[in-house]
């Protein structure tokens, strides 16, 4: 008899629960007797709420549905298990859980502070000599997770930014010259640009593409930006410009900060970022005079699960296949990732990371020589990485005009 | 020789140039031998800027992209006429164009706005015996226009909401009773809440949908909205709530003027709306101490072809070939639209409607009694005249992981 306990972890993603899918097929296919998900990740572990995932997926159709359905099937959590040294009786409480269930292996799908989470339990379980192993496997619409080529969620959180982009572009091209309009399109990522720079993804022969691409990665100056969309509009009068919702000047403030002076902060210890396409579309209309729209795509670009990328959701699913063989041969605290062994014909690899200690925690940012500084926009270096992973559409199951999803019973 | 020109006007949809489809496929059919498009709408034709649609649609692969290409692809305009007593120039001056090119009959796609335009143009030549005549194609995300039992463009726009509403519903869940939320989703509308009744439409039997719709037709009370979203809270740990982004207190002010004193105004007078769920979310926060996010749906609501109701695309195809018809018959001053003659099955009649004096410039509102006011919730029968508007799914045309529009060759 062996079992498995599987969870999610931070925000959440299109294709986070095609990890999920594929954990529960691996696990059984390998041989694991229960495969049991923690409510709400370790959070609600801790109050000892899980459930059989049986239950749910010994039906294939309701595996299909989980595929499709975004967000976290199992609820997530934005929980920090803090050091072993301060907080032993919470690890102590996480294994007494574990055991009371005879579960064997931990699987937790998510970003860079879910790692950190694997890496503790891992490290706790060798220290006091506990029978449990602990897989990461990875999950992100940032894409800031290092070693991995790129993460599960990126992708079709990228082809939705690039289709809908491309869908604001037509939108505000439809005034022409009689009514010069400016928007500016905010997109998630608040270290790293990598979501941003999909927004070069809406460019191609019928499509002109935005104007600028402006990337945390590199220093924004406002004077600069005024002077460079009054620039553009001498060449045109409507404009699509995509901002990271985590550009910030040179003495390194939010641009939403020049505006609002608290900013809340998470259980992380995140500025909670909003407003930045706003306050830059106050500023042109201000100095220019110009119509302006400020356009947040929100949590919209990691939920848009009916825009998914068959790419990433076959690669999220592959990851959660690949974490249940790992932690059924006994691993521990070690990360699935995926190495891209060509790009043209695209191909990926699926292969184990040995020490989760070099992942956990390090954000990893756009290489500065992907990036065109001149002419805010991005590199063909980056749009050939970029495109591969927004390749193929997914088959939605639709009824009554809407598409398909899978909850938990309440 | 027997020609015809067709224009759009307006905000654009999804679907608007599927009417245009219609219109160029009618008319060719008909028998008209020339059918141009006027670039910008009133204001392209007032500068003689018109082309030739054959240079694009001869080829039928095109006209089906132009099916799926959100906006305008003639570009649109918001010009007013005015009366003719005041601008007889103007009136001349379109006329005196029309002549030039020897054009017979004007089609003009677009909403309330629009519409006051095809009966302006329609008095004149009637009054000053000019030869050519002019209908009218009903358009508007708004779903405003009266006579018609519902407006193309309408139906696409619903679906985008009910799919988008359901994945953010999703995504709003996932933390439980770990990190409530209150998300705020802010829809179009400025006097009609038809578009923020569509939020009704995520709701089945695999989605709890929204926990309260706000209208624009009911008086919106602050106080009352907080006690009222204090007490749902106390049923469940995450709300969406979706608001119209013209609801208004009992003395007249729009939400987001509680906020902002000054509002920008349109051509049309109009006062450009901003920010009414991100007023709502500030205030739910400082009063109730929780987690909010402000979602607005902005122009995505109205440019995501990529989601387009099938059966709105086919009527609003179908309408541009009945005003095709229409025009080549001689008939003036008139629009097409739609008769509901049977719910069950959805059954469409396409019609004339004869005197566009009853249309123009005349707003249709919710009827009250399809209102639950006291759940903030929408009646079942709104939610059976607005289901089949969602029904069927447009095959879209990828390449390289993105929809495919067509554009005017610049």
């Amino acid at each position: 008899m062996k079992s498995l306990i599987v969870g999610q972890s931070g925000g959440p993603t299109s294709v986070i629960n095609a990890s999920l899918a594929g954990v529960y097929y691996g696990a059984k296919k390998k041989g694991f007797d229960k495969v049991y998900g923690m409510v709400n990740g370790i959070e609600g572990l801790l109050q000892d709420h899980i459930i059989d995932l049986d239950e749910y997926f010994l039906d294939k159709d309701n595996l299909e549905l989980l595929k499709r359905t975004p967000s976290s099937f199992l609820g997530s959590c934005r929980f920090k298990l803090g050091s072993i040294k301060d907080h032993e009786e919470t690890y102590e409480k996480v294994f007494e859980i574990l055991d009371k269930h005879s579960i064997d292996s931990l699987i937790y799908i998510g970003g860079n502070d879910s790692m950190d989470t694997v890496e503790s339990l891992s490290d706790y379980a060798e220290l006091k000599k506990k029978r449990q192993n602990f897989i990461g496997v990875p999950k992100t619409i940032d894409n800031d997770l290092p070693i991995t080529d790129h993460c599960p969620g990126f992708g079709s959180a990228c082809k939705y930014i690039a289709t809908t982009l491309r869908e604001v572009i037509q939108d505000n091209n439809c005034y022409g010259t009689t009514k010069p309009t400016v928007a500016i399109v905010e997109i998630m990522g608040r270290h790293a640009g990598w979501l941003t720079s999909a927004a070069a993804l809406a460019k191609d022969e019928t499509c002109e593409g935005v104007d600028a691409i402006y990337l945390p990665e590199i220093p924004f100056n406002l004077d600069t930006f005024v002077e460079e969309t009054t620039e553009l509009l001498k060449k045109k009068p409507s404009l699509v410009i995509a901002v990271s919702e985590g550009i910030k000047t040179e003495d390194d403030k939010f641009i939403c900060e020049l505006n609002a002076s608290n900013l809340a902060v998470d259980s992380f210890g995140h500025k909670e970022l909003a407003g930045c396409a706003e306050t830059l579309c106050k500023i042109l209309k201000e100095k220019l005079g110009i119509k302006t729209r400020a356009i947040t795509l929100s949590t919209l670009q990691r939920a848009a699960a009916h825009l998914a990328s068959k790419t990433d959701l076959d690669e999220a699913y592959n990851c959660g296949v690949k974490g249940a063989e790992l932690a059924f041969d006994g691993q521990s605290g070690k990360m699935v990732y995926m190495d891209r062994v060509s790009n043209d014909p695209y191909k990926i690899e699926y292969k184990i990371f040995d020490d989760i200690h070099k992942i956990a925690n390090i954000e990893k940012k756009i290489p500065l020589e992907w990036i065109d500084v001149d002419n805010n926009y991005v590199k063909d270096e980056l749009v050939n990485y970029l495109r591969p992973l927004i390749q193929g559409e997914v088959k939605q199951i639709y009824k009554n005009g809407v598409p398909q999803h899978i909850n938990m019973k309440k």
